[in-house]
């Protein structure tokens, strides 16, 4: 393999390119990017070699730009490189990338890797931000299976573990893991800045702890909590159960409390064993 | 001052004897505890010095026992020191503690200090325990004024920052920032734990830190939540009103959604820094 199209040098685009190259999984790298300056620093990092491209096919296709652009972006790779090259994505969301299709082209797999960081851009690109890291591949029935090998071999080569799922089971479990959890620390600390009184002297580690994650980009997480809003949405709704469970315990049955707080302590204990 | 009684000598009873003597605050303490194993353990490890009581009238009485003993504990040194000696408890809930005496003894000044371990017993006591931690203090109209100012003096001495509130104030803010999180941190583990699928190799830095209180003592947390159910359920009404209106925005106003989440990112990032 010997040539990488990255479309989108942010952050994770960078990252890819600059693992790829370490990896020896390619020779050359062309960037894209509908932010000019945003490309030019991606060449100047020198994180890709080339702003534009060449008339050789590349190799493979990482898509790397934010969801809703993704299809679009998908389908004029898809125009310029014809069906053959092996075209990914790396959105938060699968689903909704999904639907964005008339058709969703089988050279096409559908990537999510699980990792970040609360910096952006080619600057803040990092060769082993998916070393040791989940990425969950979620190919179609139509998808085309050597196209996902070798998608699936390029996050293996680059030290990530791949983990296999529906596009469903994926926003389905990031609802869970992630985007509740997400929601609902944005909603302590809005309710901590709504509080009449000054409370940050008061605020110890745990708190901190639990809200940090309100502190993320805004942006990104406006478009993943609209984009797996009926997700979210049935995971609050499950979410409040419980929630309603615990507190009449604590209002009318302190036994049945303790047995419930034992359960999730033991269970929580457990996650870090 | 020279003599100081504990009542209760687990962790938090112990921690305040060795920070009290290391600060030079007293020269002497006695340990009682219902629990015979515990206070012999706290003499063996030198945390107190004596087991009984003397002839002499201490000069200070810290009692840290669970809230549910705290009056009855208060009204025993009462009837065996007089009402010259000043009382204070630890307690994390301050209304409850206050409602179960018949009248509230003018030498008892209600106090929590924001500080503890998820270590149990005085062999985990530490004498900077409350080193830079703020400690809640909650006289009443009928507290001794020089009551409060000896128990407040010892708390300065020994490191901590002494805030004064009412016990409606205390209970009402440690509500917001302690205990409907620990709630919420619970459902969430408990929702994960009820889920159908193994999601841990899928659990990020973000879950782990948002739900590491969820590991806390089960024993403490079910009296703490029952003892302030009634605030913890108004505040948990406030957060379910918050969640609907950013939920809400997710699913049909993006835009309201990134003016909220904008605000909140920001507000987060002010409060570590």
């Amino acid at each position: 393999m010997s040539t990488l199209v990255v479309i989108g040098t942010g952050l994770i685009g960078a990252s890819f390119a600059l693992a790829a190259k370490r990896a020896q999984l390619v020779q050359t790298v062309i960037g894209l990017d509908v932010d000019e300056s945003v490309l030019v620093e991606a060449k100047k990092l020198g994180v890709i070699d080339h702003m534009n491209e060449g008339t050789q096919l590349p190799d493979l296709v990482c898509v790397a730009v934010p969801t809703h652009a993704i299809a679009e972006s998908v389908n004029d790779a898809q125009r310029k490189y014809g069906s053959n090259v092996p075209i990914f994505d790396t959105g938060s969301v699968k689903v909704p990338v999904i639907e964005a299709f008339e058709s969703v082209p089988p050279n096409f797999v559908p990537c999510h890797p699980i990792a970040g960081s609360d910096r952006q851009g080619p600057a803040a690109a990092d060769a082993d931000l998916f070393q040791d890291r989940a990425v969950i591949v979620t190919p179609l029935e139509n998808t085309d299976a050597s196209a996902a090998a070798v998608i699936e071999n390029a996050w293996s080569s680059i030290g990530a573990r791949v983990i296999r799922q529906t596009p469903w089971e994926h926003d389905d479990d990031m609802a869970m893991v992630s985007h509740l959890p997400h929601l609902v620390a944005f909603a302590l600390v809005e309710l901590l800045a709504n509080s009449e009184v000054r409370l940050s002297d008061r605020i110890g580690d745990g708190f901190r702890d639990m809200t940090r994650i309100a502190g993320s980009d805004p942006t990104i997480w406006q478009q993943i909590l609209t984009d797996n809003a009926g997700r979210v949405r049935k995971k609050l709704d499950e979410l409040l159960r419980v929630l309603e469970t615990i507190q009449n315990a604590a209002q009318n049955d302190p036994e049945e409390l303790q047995r419930i707080l034992t359960g999730i302590s033991d269970y929580r204990k457990r996650l870090d064993g």
